[in-house]
């Protein structure tokens, strides 16, 4: 949903208005809302971060007769000091039903919430402790619709399954992203490849250059997120010997759910 | 410049008319013109390739009273046998006036013709023995319409040197493309760099990357084309310890005039 300046209640009513009828005043809301040039900045909490710290850092905003919250997104940095930043992940992590049960986080686990820009997230001892991000999902839609592989790679349905595998087979060569990139050109120019193929080809690509980059053999990725793209990715890890578990659908609501247990209201 | 169907005799004649009022009737063309959606299709010539054998490819196209003819484009195939294609880069290197000198290839070199699809050509004993793609400027283009990073890459100039490099050297760290990328954003939300210099940092990213993956510690490139863009590549070759020269304007027009001296018109 995109919203116009001071546009945010009457958005927030559109969408959950009918589910207020019986008198409920209480929102709790997470994701970009939060951002600088959302509804309200909800400052960011500091990896590594507990479920007590964000419930902390839930901030209120002005609703008339609601009683709205928000959700603080997390900041963190990669190995190489580079800044990290989530909104809404961190909620549907505290919302992950088979990692320990009842919501806890527990031991230590490797998370991937993939999607336009998917989270790789590290949890040690019942914390999020650091976690890093990948465009893939962003720069995907970016290269079908901006550069030359526009014209071959518009059919994106039905999705070929074999030339997603072409695709991270050949993620595994020598060569960097930008090089294996001219091959889907070059493949349905010489018709080593169906054009209707090329648009899964280019999601193997770009998913294998993550999980290449990503895998650690041996390791066992929780995947968290939509159930067709978390199977891309699980095929994906599998072919770089990471094995991987799906999270059930919903983990966004029950982490809503819990962290609004938590608050005083 | 871009043609509609049928008009390629209309749009060569806007682009060089002028230069025919003397009678002149000779014209020799290289580059997309040749290509299957090109005014004719010149068919590939394949590597290794000698001057002779493209020269023998040329192929005439009727253009009422002119003698219109169309260099051949090149078709190979990268390590992973994916195939790869180049129209107009041959006529350039063809031109070199500083490796060997009179046009001649000789020895055994590596070229680097940066653009929108960047070429890195192997040259053995006089041929253009095998070549490679990069679709780094396409990328950089289609990034800055189309991802995340839209809103703080839209200012281009002037360019920022050290930004640049601090983009090359963010490539030599650990993680994919598509992680660094996300850093661009990240950077200049949390005021860590000036938005100011993120399409100077992203350019450094990308070729970063790519020299990253072709850069062989000790090895000279020999780069042709664009004298700012060749001055990136140069930049950004030294910091992984790679010499580079860069070539005379005009290999272009230089290969074609050697060209068109050795057809029977």
């Amino acid at each position: 949903v995109q919203v116009p300046p001071g546009g945010f209640l009457d958005a927030l009513m559109a969408e959950v208005g009918d589910w207020m009828r019986d008198g409920e005043t209480k929102v709790l809301m997470c994701g970009m809302v939060g951002a600088r040039n959302g509804w309200k900045e909800a400052p960011y909490v500091a990896v590594s971060a507990t479920f007590d710290q964000v419930v902390a850092g839930v901030i209120r905003v002005e609703a008339k007769s609601l009683d709205s919250r928000i959700v603080p997104g997390l900041i963190g940095a990669d190995d190489g000091g580079v800044p990290e930043v989530m909104r809404g992940e961190e909620t549907e992590i505290f919302g992950l039903k088979s990692e320990g049960g009842e919501g806890e986080l527990q031991g230590d686990t490797q998370l991937c919430l993939p999607g336009t820009h998917t989270k790789w997230v590290r949890i040690k001892s019942g914390k999020i402790a650091a976690f890093s991000t990948s465009m893939t999902g962003d720069l995907y839609k970016a290269i079908r619709e901006g550069t030359i592989l526009r014209t071959c790679t518009q059919q994106q349905e039905p999705a070929d399954g074999d030339a997603f595998l072409r695709g991270v087979a050949r993620s595994k060569q020598e060569g960097e992203l930008a090089h294996h990139l001219f091959g889907v050109r070059t493949l349905v120019l010489t018709g080593k490849m169906q054009e209707s193929s090329a648009s899964s080809y280019l999601s193997g690509l770009l998913i294998g250059h993550e999980a290449k980059a990503r895998a650690r053999a041996g390791e066992r990725v929780h995947l968290v997120g939509d159930s067709t793209l978390c199977s891309l990715y699980a095929t994906a890890l599998h072919e770089f010997d990471v094995s991987s578990s799906v999270e059930p659908a919903g983990a966004a609501l029950r982490g809503l759910v819990r962290i609004a247990g938590s608050l005083a209201w």
